[in-house]
């Protein structure tokens, strides 16, 4: 597991880092940035969150359009963003090549069909060995971590989440995708990468886990009114309903005119962090 | 000049938008991107600061990474990113298409080689195709106006602000090119656009016009210690000189550790901003 470094740049006073790695749950080398802010260069351990990026998108997207780091570089917050799958020629894609399903679009779920099972293994890779690799060898408190993301990776902080209440304390969300079970995306993806069985795709499913029994602390989502995938893909009413039935608390933003782009995102993500920051300060 | 809108997202509460229209001044479609902050909604008439970019880049590269938008939001400032060319198949490129020179490198001047002089008019375009077009739709204040720019667009920004300071109020670059006379990127884009003789060259050299007894008013300069192009193309201490010996007020600041990139940029970008409102509030 050596770490390599593409590129490191000073930014708001910390360092934006790109690095690479051959991944033991993809069997692929995958690429992720971290922002280090000033804080990182003396303190022992910070608290971090873990960005999870939407279909399509690689860690680049919200590494250069997040606008995130003013706000980890005041609130001493490490920000770690991933890629959305594992990647490489050796990788299989949708037979299509659709952007909804294969490479950029891994919907952070361990696959159990032929012929993803081998790398398709993102819910691994997120859980466990990013953070255990980055935990080696900066100043990352592993106690004190948040999880968010943006679609597809609002599912995926979604299910993470629900599922590691105590590996991550905090979670939030834009315009996430709630019930994948539901949907026209979740249901290709799950059934392509977890099969037929509907049982299985109650894991991933964050309306299905809180109706299980999963549960967080407060969990925050802003959702553009204006978003071409509110009422087809993402419908958060559904997990409003499902929160409100288990007791699970729950903060729903409907922000009027926004659309699903990182202008959205970039709009919103200041609050997010500070909203974090403050659940992972102790 | 009739005004296309390509996209519009809500954003910080305001409008980032992307436009396109055929320029008087170049021949071609143009693109540039413009965000409205919230105060546009009710405001006759707002200051605004035209950002210039640099060498490779379209509106689309400051729109996305450099970071602007929650500054402008709070301080009602209207940004107008143009692009740094005219582009099309009938517009003439660097025979060896290089980056430097020809599309994506326009050096903000007026052509008056052939086969460049046709559309490469960028100078013209700044200064006064494109506050007037947007003037006649936004509530744009065009005697609140001010200019920033990044290495090429530095140069612009100086060039421009330094021959208009009526026109161009408040002035600062990130990371400028200073005196292109002196340095390769210059030379080359001087000698394609402009010919061989020198003298012609003085009009589009910061350093040269503050040599010549142009002034402004205190003009603001970020440059970053670990800029790969710092001691070549930049040389920020030559136009240090000229404003000392001159008597033009200059705010020459050296950011340690940071490069080129809009790592750089992003992180002073709202220092600027607010630099540019206090100049522009009356």
């Amino acid at each position: 597991m050596t770490l390599q470094t593409l590129s490191e740049s000073r930014a708001h006073g910390g360092i934006q880092r790109v690095c690479s790695h051959v991944s033991a749950a993809t069997g692929t080398e995958m690429t992720f940035s971290v922002f280090l802010p000033p804080a990182a260069q003396n303190a022992l351990s910070l608290p971090a969150v873990i960005y999870l990026s939407g279909l399509t998108c690689t860690h680049a997207n919200v590494t250069e359009k997040g606008e995130f780091r003013a706000a980890c570089a005041e609130l001493g917050l490490i920000f770690i963003a991933p890629d959305t799958s594992p990647r490489g020629e050796a990788v299989p894609d949708d037979p299509a090549a659709a952007y909804d399903f294969g490479l950029g679009a891994g919907f952070y779920v361990d696959a159990t069909m032929a012929p993803y099972a081998t790398n398709y293994r993102m819910w691994s890779y997120v859980a466990d060995e990013l953070p255990q690799l980055l935990a080696a060898s900066l100043p990352l408190d592993l106690a004190r971590m948040g999880i968010m993301g943006h679609s597809m990776g609002g599912h995926g902080a979604l299910t993470l989440g629900l599922t590691y209440p105590e590996r991550f304390r905090s979670i939030s969300a834009f315009a996430p995708i709630v019930a994948p079970s539901q949907v026209p995306w979740g249901q290709k993806a799950l059934s392509g990468y977890l099969g037929e069985d509907r049982t299985a795709w109650r894991a991933h499913d964050a309306v299905a886990l809180v109706e299980s029994g999963a549960r967080s602390g407060e969990i925050l989502i802003d959702q553009g009114s204006a978003d071409a995938f509110l009422a087809e893909q993402l419908r958060p009413e559904l997990f409003k309903a499902a929160c409100d039935q288990a007791g699970q608390p729950l903060t729903l933003r409907m922000q009027a005119g926004y659309d699903h782009s990182y202008y959205f995102i970039s709009t919103f993500m200041a609050d997010h962090l500070a909203w974090h920051a403050r659940r992972l300060a102790t």
